[in-house]
């Protein structure tokens, strides 16, 4: 075995940012951190409270250690429900790393942690606790989190949107979380073998939610690099992040991104599944994945994504298809199910899975392995079929107590966008929708962050609930560090202009701030304010860079005659000097003496 | 004077393009250039065509001296029409290039040329022509244009879109042209001083258009740059360039960029007035404002953003705003009216401003002078008065017979978009719609390509004619060579994206040949039929460099075991060797006897 490589994560606040903590009410000792921006005292605002993905990362009070993982905050809160057990676990198998030598092993994690089941057959996610009318620790945390710090009653807040029937509450309180988690339209995913998460939601009540793919292939990437990405994607505002490694060492890579993780952590267990089985599709079996569940439930995966709607049926639809499958699970799903001329293993054994899954609060993403890879193949049968079974999946998932999310498209041209959003609502009954993409055209690889962020906040306006970043190196390879960055900034975005679509009251706090500080030229305030500070400031400096500049009333944009803003201030300031500007113009409004009719065109031009 | 500067542009075809040329028909002398990205001879496709906006730069039979400037095409089509005059023009002032100092001024385009303009008071617009029912060269060069090569009634066209009650043809006839010129829901901007340019149109019913800017400040920039920036953009697809410069040697370099482009050449005449009066904007008058209206039309300018609907009495509806007036133009005249206490000598003399346009054909843009700057301050009511005012101006011009498209937004939230198309086309009598994105949040500078991008996309699908690019660099600093060609691939994106919801006839063509070269793993083609090849083919090679891997059925996100395409091959290939997919997957879809009932939940787990 290798030694361990050298760990190096970033680290320390963004700027003008400190962690603040808001305690709990019901349950007291809960802490949820969320980030205030402070802004120059000369502006006379007070800080502005953003939500905060970055865990212990930029809390410059916590000292980090890779090798001994974050704090085990939940730990406490799943042993005093008293309705789970420690017990011996499964051993950890070659075939769990992909058969890989020695030599090029991933060290294992350094410390080995007693996985917890249900005692008895109990349901313990947190769908079951909400149908039995318990606030959870989680809850009230999730709660406090989507107020941004907020208080009750003591602003007005301003509904301005749209949200096509969503009911997005003024102020969210732990009983609405737990109504919302009850009836299926928000998920909590937050496997009891995952005590470092810090508890968030998805539902279409709540802020939307982004999640960023890590995960290395065959082909690139180390553990080092993955753990640095995990961290860094949730430094710029991950919610969630997927490992969809597919190469080796997925069991031992992945224990370091669980035990390093503040976030929920997604997998396709299949992929793994298919590496124990050597890559042969034809090869898999029940048994094998069946295995695969309990091996990742145990390290604390925290959502799955099962592609149990590629059904036998389906797979024809896709024949005349100009992508095909572009899902991976999909793709080795039907490759299955033709070679053995049997329905899926996943469908046939769907209620074995819930079984599983409720014994460690594991939430389902149902897959959508039919997704269209293409304009062309966008909202075709395929797609559809699968959705209609996605939706009876659901059913019978929350009849077992297990959390579920939906997942969805891909390529999809502006018009067919909303079909997709309604279908899942009526067919899913309501559980949260959580798509990639999608890409509203296929005519840019290299740019897919773009072509899929207008997708992405079109659909999150309209009611999705999680959407899935795309990077620059969509189609081409594997996403690099900066490509995880502007996937990530781009995908706030998305979401950020969803939430001010659909009329979330605190969303404009931010943009309103950032725009007042835009106007009164404090130009550090507003980069500390945007979404990347750093490229703000270095892209303003590149014509600009002087400390003097960050206090001129222009940029190199317009110099310091044009500037509309500078000119904007010199009227305000010569109106007040005078009556005031609403009093100036006023005495015209009704074309008064002062007003002059428009000339007779002059007889010669030239 | 210095020397002039060596001046090196970007020439050559993109990979795998030619420029073809299409003849005219009612006008047989003309050359309508288009570009065919030709794909691997296994593919057994033709060449997709595409609309091709880089003049003769990337045409390699053409030799290229920007001393000498493009090819003088229209100059015969001009002097045919009988209707204009060669006459003396105005004498360079010092005044017009900012009193610069001789070694500080930019040299004089090399060739001088004499200007024309109408003879006895007639109107020689593109708009007066098709109200007499003429249908001229530029129109059918627009037709052929627009056509993208294809022919009529040998093609099957899919009509599938949202169109909101567009008028998008299958074929586009010179006829149909005509057509929509003449009632003002096109407009060919096209200069008689211009005879360099590709003429092209700008309206709802045609493929979605973008602009880029260029232009100097005080801050930065040259003429080589700005010359360099004018090419570069065309080759990636601006449609139309608005020299904004706002510096020094505003007159000289503004002749260097027009002698040299394909594309029409917008401009705000109002910064150079206000260059002229030493950039104090209370020194303004109509008569330098004219003065420079007419130096500006000999020139060669095709269209002029004119802040006339900022009116006295709209100002102070601008007071309580978060971001006050962010147009320069809009500023500026806003200064002026209450320093005067008079009504804008824009507004009281736009039907002299329409005397002169008319003799030159040069196209109104009406400026959007107070449109909003942030989230805050969208749709509100400065906005709208403007809109109103411009309403009224289009009748005017129109009346006059002059071209004229409307300006818009700025920061728009998503659900207040739709809005803003609405009330145009209701207040402007369908002329075209050319907005500045709209970016959909303030929280992200250094990103504000796709903050904007997000919008513009949106509202071109609901039917504005012309997307004004926005940068990296927007609200930081004037836009370098790379933020330009980011801007421009963005705005592309976002047009075609707008052109695919709209259901284009053509628009697919594209996304289709490149997800077929997707899916068979044509990576050179699915690079060269994409905006970027460069950009995408660097991306790829970046984790798979070697030659071996163009052919490879994976790329590095997922490697050769993992590729979905790969496996969907796979698929079809194994459907085939037996009955066909459809066959094998039909023999189950009613739950035939190979169908497997869903296992009743196991006993235990873990």
């Amino acid at each position: 075995m290798s030694a361990t490589p050298k760990l190096t994560v970033t680290t320390g606040p963004l700027p003008a940012s400190e962690k603040v903590f808001k305690a709990g009410v019901i349950h007291p000792h809960i802490r949820v951190p969320m980030r205030e921006i402070s802004v120059h005292p000369t502006a006379n605002e007070p800080p502005v409270t953003v939500y905060d993905a970055s865990g212990p990362y930029s809390d410059p009070s916590v000292d980090i250690s890779i090798e001994r993982g974050l704090p085990r905050l939940r730990e406490g809160w799943v042993e005093a429900r008293g309705d789970t057990e420690l017990y011996k676990g499964r051993e950890v198998q070659p075939a769990d790393n992909g058969f890989v030598s020695p030599a090029k092993m991933t060290p294992e994690f350094p410390v080995k942690n007693t996985p917890r089941r249900a005692i008895g057959g109990k349901a313990v996610s947190q769908l079951a606790y909400a149908r039995a009318g318990i606030i959870t620790p989680e809850m009230e945390f999730v709660a406090i989190r989507e107020n941004l710090g907020r208080q009750q009653a003591h602003e007005a807040l301003v509904r301005d949107g749209e949200s096509f029937g969503a009911s997005v509450p003024d102020y969210v309180t732990p009983e609405f979380v737990r109504d919302e988690v009850a009836r299926g339209r928000a998920i909590i995913p937050a496997n009891i073998n995952h005590p470092e998460l810090e508890p968030m939601a998805i539902g279409r009540n709540f802020l939307v939610k982004i999640n960023a793919n890590i995960g290395n292939s065959a082909v690139t990437s180390t553990m080092a690099e993955e753990v640095e990405k995990l961290v860094w994607s949730t430094r710029w505002g991950a919610d969630t992040v997927m490992d969809l490694s597919t190469g080796r060492n997925i069991h031992n890579i992945r224990e370091w991104i669980i035990r390093n993780a503040a976030v929920p952590i997604g997998t396709v267990p299949l992929y793994q599944a298919l590496e124990k089985v050597n890559g042969i599709a034809e090869d898999l079996t029940w048994e094998v994945f069946r295995d695969t569940l309990i091996e990742q439930a145990e390290q604390g995966v925290d959502y799955f994504t099962i592609h149990a709607g590629v059904r036998l049926k389906h797979i024809h639809l896709t024949a005349n298809r100009v992508t095909g499958i572009v899902s991976r699970g999909g793709s080795i799903m039907a490759k299955w199910c033709l070679h053995h001329h049997r329905e899926s293993f996943l469908y046939e054994h769907f209620e074995e899975i819930c079984e599983i899954m409720r014994a460690y609060d594991v939430s389902f993403s149902l897959g959508d392995g039919l997704r269209p890879g293409s304009i062309a193949d966008a909202n075709d049968a395929a797609q559809f079929a699968e959705l209609e079974t996605l939706g009876e999946l659901t059913q019978i998932a929350w009849k077992h107590d297990c959390q579920v999310m939906i997942e969805g498209p891909g390529h999809v041209p502006m018009h067919k966008i909303k079909e997709n959003m309604d279908k899942q609502l009526e067919v899913c009954g309501e559980a949260p929708f959580y798509t990639l993409g999608p890409l509203t055209t296929d005519i840019a690889p290299g740019y897919d962050h773009i072509t899929s962020g207008i997708g992405a906040a079109m659909i999150g306006w309209f009611g999705t609930a999680m959407l899935c970043y795309v990077t620059p190196k969509e189609h081409l390879g594997l996403p690099d560090r900066d490509d995880v960055k502007v996937g990530v900034i781009t995908y706030k975005i998305a979401a950020h202009a969803a939430d001010l679509a659909k009329g979330h009251p605190a969303a404009k706090v931010r943009d309103d701030a950032l725009s007042r500080a835009r106007f009164e030229f404090r130009w550090e305030d507003q980069f500390n304010l945007s979404l990347d500070p750093e490229t703000a400031r270095s892209y303003h400096d590149q014509t600009l860079p002087k400390e003097a500049h960050k206090v001129a009333h222009f940029c190199s944009m317009c110099g310091p005659k044009f500037c509309s803003m500078k000119i904007s201030h010199d009227i305000r300031d010569a109106a007040k000097a005078k009556d005031g500007m609403a009093e100036m113009s006023a005495k015209y409004r009704d074309g008064g003496d002062l007003y002059v009719p428009v000339k007779a065109p002059a007889p010669t031009v030239g």
